[in-house]
């Protein structure tokens, strides 16, 4: 398959800007998950890839979960693992564990809970060496391509949201899936249809006049 | 200002698809820069916010550079760094000293010999420690950010690179922009129109059917 056969219509459904400013990190799935047709997943992982790298080295690999089994193993994984960070942390157990008022803590607990009603798993991967040989932080080359795969998602109606695994999982997720020595997990990207239909939306976020600055750290832009 | 009054609707003249299926890394520049309307780089700044971060904490601050002098004495820092870090490691000295035949580093070298040229730089900074005072590498919040900033630009027409700064100069750019303890930068972004209007196009990618696995590492998707 070459990069120019791709054809990429399907995407184009939803402007651009509708997508950008409509993407959510999705925390609630259908309960029952409806898989998800490949020729989908097949262009959003081929909007993924377009993403900048450094130096087109295109260390990103990526293993696309959709066999039930192994997203159930995966999603097994995940809970036993967030919940071993909050037990070390704040000594939590279980949802009733929570103050009711930490919200993010508490959407992140139900998709922890819930992680196995996800239509398909994204497992996005970088090289723990470089071509020196040296040790190497390649985010910047495996990062945008996971943003893009998640834009291109949301332009189909599907939901995500990046996770990270806790170090401690790691190697079980490593021999499952046959992940060879140099390669190390950046992020786990989950996909699914949203159990809401008005699940996409502005996002809350910071106001930009505090987030972005003009010529100078702490000088105002215009627009503030 | 908040997040609901912003306008995206200049960002919706390019439908999702061909927005991401034609950005590319653009290393030349039109050789007179054009000022870019702060309109544009609001919509531009607003559409970076909306990329997801981990636990909506959003370390990512940016500074805006558009005032030519700044723009300029950044260029020329990113160009004494370029050839520093080539010397030290290969012992080029200038364009001439490099293969023809290492055309990404070319044409790497020519972006540093004219970055001068751009209309605008954004620096992306993370922070160094995270709320438990842990040393933290915030790449997977900042990162989706950049390549929504660098994918909204493209759709105005704007070309952009992701580009990094050698550590030797790391602390002249803080001093200049005084950015403060605790904050570094993840990467800088030049912004510019570009020289040719055949820049923008199919970025070449590996076959996602060799960087793409179903269900285990080196199994073949379907559509390989």
């Amino acid at each position: 398959v070459s990069a120019a056969a791709i054809d990429h219509a399907r995407l184009n459904a939803m402007p651009f800007g509708d997508v950008v400013f409509s993407q959510r990190s999705i925390r609630r799935y259908r309960p029952e998950p409806v898989p998800i047709p490949m020729e989908d997943l097949q262009v959003i992982m081929e909007a993924a890839v377009r993403a900048p790298n450094g130096g087109n080295a295109q260390p990103a690999r990526f293993v696309l979960i959709t066999d039930r089994a192994r997203i159930e193993k995966m999603a097994s994984l995940y809970k036993d693992a967030w919940w071993a960070k909050r037990r070390d942390e704040y000594g939590w157990r279980g949802i009733d564990d929570i103050p009711a008022d930490e919200k993010n803590l508490l959407s992140a607990a139900r998709l922890a809970e819930t992680m196995d009603r996800v239509s398909a798993i994204v497992l996005a991967f970088g090289r723990a060496r470089n071509r020196f040989g040296q040790a190497e932080n390649d985010a910047t080359s495996v990062v945008p391509a996971i943003q893009n795969l998640m834009l291109a998602a949301r332009a189909l109606g599907i939901g995500s949201i990046p996770t990270r695994l806790h170090p401690d999982v790691l190697e079980r997720v490593y021999d499952l899936f046959g992940v060879p020595e140099g390669a190390y997990l950046h992020l786990m990207i989950p996909l699914g249809y949203p159990a809401s239909p008005r699940a996409f939306g502005l996002s809350r976020r910071l106001p930009t006049s505090e987030t972005v600055f003009l010529n100078h750290w702490g000088d105002a832009v215009p627009w503030a």
